[in-house]
């Protein structure tokens, strides 16, 4: 049983479950931790109800209701972590841009970035207390409300990602308008990714301050980019997040949590990554197990990689997909994750299946062992 | 100067340029050869205005118009090899469903499978003689058009590619409706994606006999798996096409042309992929070129992979780029191309500046070498 140290003035209850925190930070653990991206989310009956009657960003903006969803998984499954509910939008939203969530499309930007006169229309300075302060409320709440079950996980968008998303408007299959930017802009392209990484540090440190145990950095698009364009506009930012956030909390004496990097499909750059200064790199399921760990060597905490349409699989195939990712990765310096977030037509059933054989074959391993 | 022998009783003017017939089989090349994804296409005014007159799948079905298409990039620019204007999605239409190209938003299938019960909608013995013999017959006109100034590609999809098309309906962030098949409908999959096979298989044979001098397959979605799917529903029936199109030509006492393979985000696969049967290997930009020659070997000829979004530079870098992508892969073995088709909102004029590139480029490394 750990006693949390109080974050910024508040005092929390004990943390009970420690095992995702030791694995992050390289410790022995007796069983896998376990976790799901976008485990607060549609596949749940309890949160199309919540959805029903709140659109996404109001929940994401009002703090009992991100506690509620982020809650709900949590009474549901055994996890080892808690993630609070938000979204990487809110980033571009405190920059000053509108972003709506279109039913059944996702994020759209009526007005996106089109050309570097743009940056003009972005409050480069911003204040995240003020402008994001809702999810610093938000994770001091769940912080409490979780009474030290699991830790509380914060998060972020990397700044390619939003940079991608701030010029596309939503989705794409090529991100041809925002690498156009990468190629043709460079120097504009270089002070929104400061600008964007200024912004994520802030609000990075703001919710460790509010109580957050582990952060995420999500960037999702990093497979839109080959391995130059990754080393010259993502890898930097993102070396220059995990080392000033860290160096900001000890600065006011918090001390730094684990960081997890999480650059979808930049398989190409997994043995960067693994040096990139995060404690846990997580993978998607384009890359074997055992590649990504010659490649990362031993000092990084590996995090994944599980395809999430296994989870459409029966129950007893599901234990064997699991068998065999933690036959690949080990029980040590890893963390039992998805490739990638829960698509909202799965079964809840199903999830719980997956985290209950997670703790039961690695614990049966490590016995083993 | 070769001669070229007769394909199926047909006489063809003699070719005057084999450069990617050499590469493909690893005989020396004086230069590089090049050649793009979508050369034909909606980048060039010539082909716009011929789309403003012409459905996109009456083009596909009129030799004179697809002819038109085809030789459109030949006219322009110093290509080293033209591709038949046609689409991989002709495959599901021969086996009977309907697909309509919607405009900005790409091909729809207005029923798409849904559960292994629609199978009994396909007709899985396609004469394709019948149903695609005016793809055979654009390929024909266009190999006596071309004058034997360049080599002409044929090609399909692959068999997992079309599959997630008639299942998805479309294009898909995540293909997670057909992957539900590979995961729950095992059986089911696999008889689907050996029907398609089949029909690839006799598709592409005759291709060869109306006088295509080298063949392209295409997985287009083979990133949307992981190594161990890929494995098991992709890469057997990627061999059985390579294996029985050679068979079966040699049977009919045609000589087999050079096959390309282009698993598009299979890179966790590169080295089952060079050992696949196929001549050519194409590369997306999410990979570095060394490292695909060092998983590849030196036995197989590697294609691509410059990141299509470089020709959005302006052309002195585009030259840079060029030599660049020279430098790591070498100038034999290698046919140059980008890791992906060319987008329509491409300047012509840097198509050309690329082109160019790689010819003057190379040609300078093999002299001083």
């Amino acid at each position: 049983m750990m006693s949390a140290p109080p974050v910024d003035g508040k005092e929390f209850p004990p943390l009970k479950n420690d095992l995702i925190l030791r694995a992050a930070r390289g410790e022995k653990t007796e069983r896998v931790p376990v976790w799901l991206m976008r485990q607060a989310g549609r596949y749940l009956p309890e949160f199309r109800e919540m959805r029903a009657e709140h659109q996404f960003f109001t929940v994401c903006q009002t703090p009992a209701l991100a506690c509620e969803v982020t809650l709900q998984p949590i009474r549901r499954f055994e996890l080892d972590a808690a993630i609070i509910f938000s979204d990487i939008l809110v980033i571009p939203q405190a920059l000053g841009l509108t972003v709506e969530m279109i039913p059944g499309k996702g994020p759209s930007f009526p007005e996106p970035l089109v050309s570097p006169d743009d940056l003009s229309r972005l409050n480069t300075s911003v204040d995240v207390g003020q402008a994001l302060g809702y999810v610093f409320e938000a994770i001091t709440l769940t912080r409490k409300e979780l009474q030290g079950k699991v830790p509380l996980i914060g998060f972020s968008g990397a700044p390619w990602t939003l940079m991608a998303y701030c010029i596309e408007g939503g989705g794409s299959n090529t991100y041809s308008k925002a690498k156009k930017w990468l190629y043709t802009q460079p120097a504009a392209s270089h002070t929104l990714l400061q600008t964007l990484t200024r912004t994520i540090v802030d609000y990075l440190v703001g919710q460790v301050e509010a109580g957050a145990q582990l952060l995420q950095v999500f960037d999702s698009h990093a497979g839109s980019l080959g391995y130059d364009m990754f080393c010259k506009f993502c890898l930097p930012y993102l070396q220059q997040i995990a080392r000033e956030v860290k160096e900001k909390l000890r600065a006011k004496s918090v001390e730094p949590v684990p960081m997890i990097v999480f650059a979808k499909g930049a398989n190409y750059a997994v043995a960067e990554l693994a040096q990139s200064g995060y404690d846990v790199m997580s993978l998607d399921w384009d890359i074997q197990p055992q590649v990504a760990r010659s490649l990362a060597g031993q000092d990084v905490t590996l995090q994944g990689n599980l395809d999430p349409c296994a989870l459409y699989s029966s129950k007893e195939e599901i234990r064997e997909y699991v068998a065999q990712m933690l036959t690949r990765f080990g029980t040590q310096r890893y963390i039992a994750n998805l490739g990638h977030g829960i698509y909202p037509d799965f079964n809840p059933e199903h999830v719980g299946t997956f985290i209950d054989a997670v703790h039961q074959h690695s614990e049966r391993m490590n016995k083993a062992s």
